[in-house]
C-alpha cells in the first residue's frame, strides 16, 4: 500500500458533538486504478478531488456500485468493523452483475482497515454513534460509448456519523412505482438504484409519507423493501421477511436480524409477504410491527402504512414489547463492544494496521 | 454564454480519414451549473478534466441522465442538427423522473448550437460520418446520503463518428433478463439503465449473439428494445413496433421511421409484439424482417433470433425489398442534406451562432 498523509488535516477543527453527517469527510481516502485488465496500487491519500471528465464512462451508463458500512468506537476507544465480509462479497456480487471487474480482500479489507486506522480520530465515540464507510467502483474511462469500460477506480472515503435514533415514520405502499425488475439489478448496490427512487420517494413525500415499501413491479400484491432497508413484518409473535432474489439486496442488517431472532427464540418465517396479508392483519389486530433495516439507522420503526388512499396506523410498542427495539438493541450492544458476540461479528481494527500496510 | 476558447487546440492532428470514435473528443465543451435552486451561467471551454471527489453522489446514487444526437456536414460544408428539440424534450423527462431540474432551451439548444459552431472543423464530410453529441445532466452534490442532490452540472461534449454502415446481427431474445421494470425508468436515457444491460449482453455476446432483445420482465413474452435501440418487425408488407411507455424509450429515429414509413404508404401498427407472434411468422415465412433503429447506426439489420437454444434465421434482403434499408436511406438523406425535408426536421447551425452568444 502506497501512503500519503494529509500535509493538512482538519481533523484539528472536528467536533463531534457538532458536524453535519455525510458531507463531513475524514481527512483521508483509498484509491486503486484498474487498467489493462489489472488493479494497480492501493493508495491512502489525503480525501480531495480528482480529475473526471464528463465524459467518464461511471457518469455517462452509471457503471458504479457501493457499499455502506460503519466503524465503531466502544469505551475504550477500541475501534471495530462490523461483518466486513459480508459487504466485501456483496460489492463484488454487484461489480460482477454489472460487468464490472472484482475487487480483492487485499484492497477492499486491507484498505477499509487502514483508512479506518489512519482516520480513528474522526470517528465519534458515544452511543450510536459510528464512522460511515463508503467503498465504491465506478467505470473511470472515457468513453462515449455504451459498453463495458476497461478503466475503473476502486475509493473508500469515510464521514462521521450521528446517532441513529430515528422517530417511527408512515410509509407508503407503492402501488405502481417500482425499484427493481425481475431479471434486472435489484440485489446489486448498483448506483441507478437509488436515483429511480428518489422520484417515486418525493411523491410519497408530498402525501405525508417518509419512505415507499417497495412490491414487486408486475402486481404490487409483495412486499419487496421499504426505502433503502431490507422490511419485517410481525403478525402476532412471527415475523416474516421477504426472501431475497435477484431483486431485494441481500442486507446484513437483515441477515444479523434473522440470526438475532432466532437466537431470541422468535419465530422467523422467510417467505413471500403479501400486502393483502398485511392489510388484513392491521383490520383484525394481529399486526404487530412493520419496520425496515439498515445500516445507516439499524431500525425504522413504522407507524404507519399507506395503501390506496387509506391511511393503516400501528401500534407503538415500548421497548420490552417490541421485536424491532429488542433487536436493535442486541445488534447495536455486539457492534459497540457492550455484550458479547456471540456469531464473531465484530472486527477489531488494530493501531498497528498501518505499520502493516 | 461565457466563451473561452482552447489555448491549445488539437484540431490540426485530427485526421477525419483515420481517428478513433467515442474516445476523440473535439476541443471545447459545454459546461453549466446547478446550485441554489438554479442553473448559473453557460460557458463554452476547453475540453478536459474538472475535480470531482468520489463522494459526487452522481457516481454513488446514479442521478445523471444523458441524449445521443449528432451533426452533420453536407457537401456545401454546412451543418446540421436533426429533430435536437426531440432531445431537448427528453433529457427533461429523463430529469423529472430521477428527481433533477429540467435544464432550459438557452442551456441545451443554446449550448448545442454554439459547441457544433466553435468546433465546426471536428465534423467529417462524407457518407454516413458525423459528429456524435452527448449531452448530459448530473449530480455533483458531494454527500454520502441516498437522497436527491442539490448540485448538477449540465455538460455537453462531442466525439467525431465514422460511416453508420454495420453488418447484419444475431440478436438473442431475453427470457430471463430484462432491461426496464413497470413502475421503472425505462422511458428515461437514465446512466444506470446502460450498466444494467452490460453483463446479459455480455452473456449473449458469449453465445455468439451480438445484442439482446429486451422483453417485459414479468413475462418475457413481448418485444422491448433491442440493444439500446428500438425495434421494428415487419410480417408481410406491414411493419410492427411496440408503443412507448414508461419502460420504452421514446426514440427519435423509432419515431422518424414511422413517420417515413407512413410517407412510402407502408402499414405501420404501433401495438404489442409477442415473441409468440414474431416465431410463427418466421416459421411460416411471412417474417420479412426485424431490426434496431437509434441515431449511432440509423438501422441495425438481424440475420437471426437467437430463443431458447434455437437460431432463427432471417433473409437478407436487398436494398430495392427492404423496408429497413429504405427508410434507412430516406432518413440519412434528410439528415445529409440530400434531399428535401418534408417535416422540418433539419435545424441548420449558421457561423453566426457564437457571435450571437
Ligand atoms: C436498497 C437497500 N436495501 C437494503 C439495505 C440494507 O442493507 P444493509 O443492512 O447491508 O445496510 C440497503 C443499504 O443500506 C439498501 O440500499
Ligand atoms: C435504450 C435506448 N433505446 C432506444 C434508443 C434510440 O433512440 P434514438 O433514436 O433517439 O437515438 C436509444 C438511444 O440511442 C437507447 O439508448
Amino acid at each position: 500500500m502506497i501512503i500519503q498523509k494529509s500535509a493538512t488535516p482538519r481533523i484539528a477543527t472536528f467536533d463531534p458533538q457538532n458536524f453535519s453527517f455525510g458531507d463531513t469527510f475524514t481527512d483521508h481516502m483509498i484509491i486503486c486504478e484498474y487498467e489493462n485488465g489489472k488493479w494497480g496500487d492501493v493508495k491512502l491519500i489525503p480525501y480531495g478531488p480528482l480529475p473526471f471528465t464528463p465524459a467518464m464512462m461511471g457518469l455517462n451508463y452509471g457503471q458504479a456500485c457501493f457499499e455502506g458500512m460503519k466503524a465503531y468506537k466502544d469505551d475504550e476507544g477500541e475501534v471495530f468493523l462490523f461483518r466486513p465480509e459480508k459487504n466485501f462479497e456483496r460489492i463484488n456480487k454487484s461489480a460482477s452483475r454489472l460487468a464490472m471487474p472484482e475487487v480483492t480482500e487485499e484492497m477492499f479489507l486491507g484498505g477499509l482497515k487502514a483508512l479506518v486506522d489512519m482516520d480513528r480520530e474522526w470517528i465519534p465515540q458515544g452511543v450510536g454513534t459510528s464512522l460511515y464507510i463508503r467503498p465504491l467502483i465506478f467505470a473511470t474511462e472515457e468513453v462515449l460509448k455504451a459498453r463495458i469500460s476497461n478503466k475503473y477506480m476502486f475509493a473508500i472515503v469515510a464521514t462521521p456519523a450521528k446517532s441513529y435514533y430515528t422517530e417511527p415514520v408512515s410509509v407508503l405502499i407503492s402501488d405502481f412505482y417500482s425499484r427493481a425488475a425481475s431479471g434486472g439489478v435489484g440485489s446489486a448496490k448498483a448506483a441507478g438504484n437509488y436515483a429511480a427512487s428518489f422520484y417515486p420517494t418525493q411523491l410519497a413525500n408530498q402525501q405525508g409519507y417518509e419512505q415507499v415499501i417497495w412490491t414487486d413491479d408486475s402486481t404490487h400484491e409483495y412486499f419487496e423493501e421499504s426505502g433503502t432497508m431490507n422490511v419485517f413484518v410481525r403478525i402476532n409473535d412471527t415475523i416474516y421477511t421477504p426472501p431475497t432474489s435477484e431483486k431485494i439486496l441481500d442486507g446484513v442488517t437483515r441477515d444479523s436480524f434473522i440470526h438475532l431472532a432466532k437466537r431470541r427464540g422468535i419465530e422467523v418465517r422467510i417467505e413471500p409477504v403479501s400486502v393483502k396479508k398485511v392489510i388484513e392483519a392491521q383490520k383484525d389486530g394481529s399486526l404487530k410491527e412493520v419496520w425496515g433495516v439498515g445500516t445507516a439507522v439499524v431500525t425504522s420503526v413504522f407507524r404507519a402504512l399507506g395503501y390506496k388512499g387509506e391511511k393503516l396506523e400501528l401500534p407503538t410498542l415500548p421497548l420490552e414489547e417490541s421485536f424491532a427495539l429488542s433487536l436493535q438493541q442486541d445488534l447495536v450492544n455486539i457492534q459497540n463492544n457492550k455484550s458479547e458476540d456471540p456469531f464473531g461479528w465484530r472486527m477489531k481494527v488494530g493501531k498497528e494496521v498501518l505499520q502493516d500496510a
